[in-house]
This record gives structure tokens, sequence and C-alpha cells, in this order.
């Protein structure tokens, strides 16, 4: 049996944090070994919003990588590779900028959030407003089924469908294959003060990088329940940030139930159960921090490795290229 | 000494005509001994109008390559190459994009124009919209100094050369050489009843394949001075189609002096001067007509010369394309 193809991956434009690892990288380990998956690290779409930043996008393809491989991603496994080594990627997204019109794409709403959150007015690069089309060549270019996005993000692949419809429809056959958006159950987690969510950009991050006192510090800074201010007082569970994180990383399920009632009969002070989290996030961070240390050392490797997987889907996305072209008898015959 | 480069082409929406000769073909045919010339079919950005139609956009390719042949234009002095098979032209446009703003883009004349001449309203294509930053990616990818483009084009090389400095100023070197226009001193052709200029699209075109019968009705159909109803009367020369034609086309400039004076003091017939007329097109047509039918004969051959171009074309943008990435360090290293 054929697996289903996935593709997901990143913009780069940082290393990544203990939320892209709640969020999506442990999923992607998971999927690994029954899924054909794909990770982009997606360079040419961190540049349309970071132009004048090349050199910060450039550090930050290594450093994904080496969050990749830290994390457990597996390059016999999973493919990882890098959007700017994959000019079908360039000429699919050339090609489908003629089939959507610009109204069509200043319409879908995180365009508009994202114009509006960026400060940009009327200076919108035309890259930007583009980037939805581009993430269209992504995905039909590696012909994935499934796309992990947020909930945000399904007017996307909404976008990516109409497209490969009308390129089928062009052509007279089904040269593409239409993609499914996976949301993912977990929310985001919190920052550590519980105003807003982790960000890099905000500096309430914590990166998989992170050292012991560096964890410690960012579990010691966490907002619980104001107004718990005694350990026998009943206390809140609900947007108590601890809690948040417990649900998202204490494997036993049962004792957090536990612990959570105790909480909220009062009786379990603050102190406690940020040694639990600490705990949980000493161990479960120390081998991705030494295995990163490890890829670290050896630079050279890793850039083999993103070599090999860009080689590699340069075949797939270059064989969709020429599949697409030759059916809308784009090209000399 | 090294050859100026010079960048030309058409968009791929048919066969070239009368107009195209007179405007541009005859000059690029001249300019192949002293320039580096690359000639362009530019099937991508047809696309940008013609998405929808893209088995007439393939069939002009190999038409506007049977053209270029039959003008005299030597595939050994001149590159003719395709767009579509030069990737780096997608590459660098996706780059520049992020460089343009959508603003930007709105505000050049043509383009606003074209959208209203198109009729497309609010439904402008992505792609349409950013041509113009596509056209910057073809001329600063074979590194073009300079463009041959009709006066209302200026604007679009005004925006290359925007990009072309962004690049140069974040690349902190001079990576990308600016380009020149090139503003022909003729003007149009006129349409044969003298109402706006040749247009394949108005059905006012001489093909280049046009066969004596068909020269002949071109030319009898022109109109010439209205008030001019008998030989001896006198006659304008300004505005009859007759004389834009024999400035355009006859080489004895002072029997075309001589006759514009006898035909405004009146005693020449339209007859006579269509006569002269039509025995110049037939001359000049005639060995373009048959050089067409010897290649058209041969598609093979014809393809042949066109992968050869391509690929000429493709190590030099390629090329150009590695420079631009490396400059600003887009890719792993």
């Amino acid at each position: 049996m054929q697996k289903t193809v996935i593709l997901t991956g990143d913009r780069a434009t940082g290393p990544l944090h203990l939320g892209h690892y709640a969020g999506t990288l442990k999923n992607r380990v998971a999927l690994q070994g029954t899924h054909e998956q794909y990770l982009l690290i997606a360079n040419m779409q961190a540049l349309t919003d970071h132009a004048g930043r090349t050199g910060l996008v450039r550090d930050a393809v290594l450093e994904i990588a080496l969050d990749y491989l830290a994390v457990g991603i597996d390059p016999d496994r999973t493919v990882i590779c890098l959007q700017s080594g994959l000019p079908a990627l360039a000429e699919l997204s050339m090609l489908y900028l003629n089939l959507v019109t610009v109204s069509r794409l200043e319409r879908i709403p995180t365009i508009r959030e994202e114009i509006a959150s960026r400060g940009f007015g009327r200076a919108v690069p035309a890259g930007f407003l583009s980037y939805p089309v581009a993430q269209a060549a992504d995905i039909t270019a590696f012909r994935a089924e499934l796309v992990p996005v947020g909930a945000d993000q399904a007017p996307l692949i909404e976008l990516t469908n109409e497209i490969a419809r009308r390129v089928n429809a062009l052509a007279g056959e089904t040269v593409l294959p239409e993609a499914r958006a996976l949301i993912p159950e977990a929310g985001r987690l919190p920052a550590p003060d519980g105003r807003g969510k982790m960000s890099k950009s905000a500096g309430t991050a914590l990166p998989l990088s992170a050292g012991p006192d560096q964890i410690s510090a960012f579990v010691r800074s966490m907002y619980t329940d104001p107004g718990h201010l005694r350990a026998s007082d009943p206390g809140r569970v609900e947007g108590n940030v601890v809690f948040a994180y417990l649900d998202a990383f204490d494997p036993d399920r049962t004792e957090v139930a536990r612990i959570k009632a105790h909480y909220r009969a009062g009786g379990l002070g603050d102190r406690a159960i940020k040694r639990r989290l600490e705990d949980l996030l000493q161990e479960l961070i120390r081998p991705i921090r030494e295995r990163r240390e490890v890829f670290a050392r050896d630079p050279a490797q890793v850039i083999k490795i993103l070599r090999r997987g860009t080689e590699r889907a340069d075949q797939l996305t270059s064989e969709t290229r020429s599949r697409v072209f030759t059916a809308l008898r784009v090209g000399e015959t």
C-alpha cells in the first residue's frame, strides 16, 4: 500500500521553539513511520516579509535543520529539503499566479490580518500578497495529500485545491490531487505570562536549545492563579499557564487529573506543580539539546543531509512541474 | 571588445506581422552582427492574460520561431530561446516580487491602461499585475544592457533598474547591471483604414506568411486622401496610409520625396502610388514567405534550433540566478 504524502515545514525566520515542538514537531516524528513525509524549510517564503534580512533567513535554515534532527526527524525516513533549491516551485508559482485574481488573494482572511499585523499598509510586497499561490505550488508540487496547518490557514488549502481543480480542468485530466488540511487538536502553548501564545518575536519562546537554567527560569516565570496566594487556598486550573503546559507535556493523564483536583480543592502549592513541570521539561529538552549540540558541531554533515533531501525533492517536484506543463501544453511542443 | 547585450522578444500569442517587421524585426536582423542578441519567445508572459488558452500560446511559439528565421535571424549569431525553458527566470521573479509593492505595480501607467483595455476590472490575474516584475527578471537574468521597447514601456525599464539597484544595495556589490531602453524612432504602422495601428486582434495585420493575393488586397484596401477624387486633384500626404507605408519601406528616399511633391501638386493617382507600394511589399515579403515555407516543412529542425538556444540561455540565466542568490545569501550557506 502506498503511504499518504504529507508536506509540512517552517518559514526560515529563526530557530524553532517548544511551541513548535508541542504543536507540530512531535507529530512529525510520529508520522515518519506511517507517512511519506516532506519537511520544507521555506526560506523563499520567509523572504516575502524579510526581503531586507536575507542573512537572518540564511542563518535560520541551518538552525531549523538542526532542530529537526534534534527532535528525532530521521533523514532516511523524512525528506528534509530547502525551498530555494527547488526551481520547480518557482515555475509552478509563476504559472499559478495567472489562475488567481488579485482580489481573490486580498479576500483571504489570514492575508488581510497578516497585512494589518505587519503594518504593511499600502506597501505590501507583491511577494507577500502572492504567498498563498507559492504555497499552493509547494503543496501541489509535492503532490501532498495531507497538509498540517492551523485552523486559520484552512482557507489556504481551499485556494490550493481551487488551483488544482483549475489546472485539472484546463488539462482535461487529473494532473494534481487535492490536499486535505490536517488541523491539530492541541491549541498553541501560551506565553509564560498567559498573555497570548508562545512567540519568538514577542520574546516569550523557549528555544529547543535551552539549557537547564533557562528552562528553570522559564517555568519560574509562569503565571498561575493570581488569587492562589497560599498553598492551602483553592486554586484555579483554567487559564493557569502551568496546567496548560502539564496538559501539553505530562504523559500521565490520570495523575494530572488528580493534581488538578487537589489544586482546585486547596492544599497544593504553585511550587509543587512548577517542580513537576520543570522536571518534565528538563527531561524532554535535555536529549533534544544534546542531539542538537552533536549535530551543531558538524554543520557540513547537516548541509549534506539537507542537500540530499533537496535533491530527492527536486526530482519529485520537477516531475510534477513537467506533468503540469505538458498537460497544459506549456512549452514548444 | 565585448559586445553589448541586447534582449528582446515577443509574447507568444500568435504569428508576427508586417508591423513587427517594420517596428523591430528588421532592426534585430541588423543588430545581430554588432550586438550579443537574445530573442525570448515569452510564452509564460503570454499566459498572464491567456491562462485559459494554453493551446494558442503553444502554437504561437513555433510560429514566432518561424517568423524569426524567415526574416533572417541567424541562430548562430542570435540566441532564440523559450521562456518556459528557463527556470531561473521564475526563480528570480519570485525573489523580486518581494522587492516591489503591490501599489508600485498598480501605479505603472501601462499596467493601468492594459487592465482597463482588457476589461479585467477587479478580476486582474495576479500574474498579470506581476508581469513587470517577471520582465525585470528576464532583463536582469540575461544581464541585458539594451532593451528595445515602445515609448509607453519605458516605465517598465525604470522598474527593472529599481529592482537591480535594490538587489545591488542588499548585496553590497554590483551584481546586476542597469538596462537602457532602446526606443525605436519609427512609430507603429497604421491599419489599412488609417484607424489605429496594425493589429492582429483588430484583424488589420498582414502576416509575414502572406501570399501575393493577400498582399495585393491589403494594399488595395488602404485609405488614401478621401478628398483626392481624381488623379489630377491635389492630394494630402499626411494621414495617407499609403505614404506612411512608403515612408516605412521605400529605400529610395529621394524618389519618395519627389512622389509626395507630385501627389500634393496633383496629377498623381492613388493607383500609381499603390502600385509602387505593392511592388515594394511583394518584393519584401516574397523571400520571407519562401524561407518561412522551407522552415515550416521541417518543424523538428526549428524545435532543435529553439532547444539549442534555450540551453545557451539557460546557462547564462542560471549563472545570473546563482550570482544573485549567492550575493544575497539565499540558500543554505
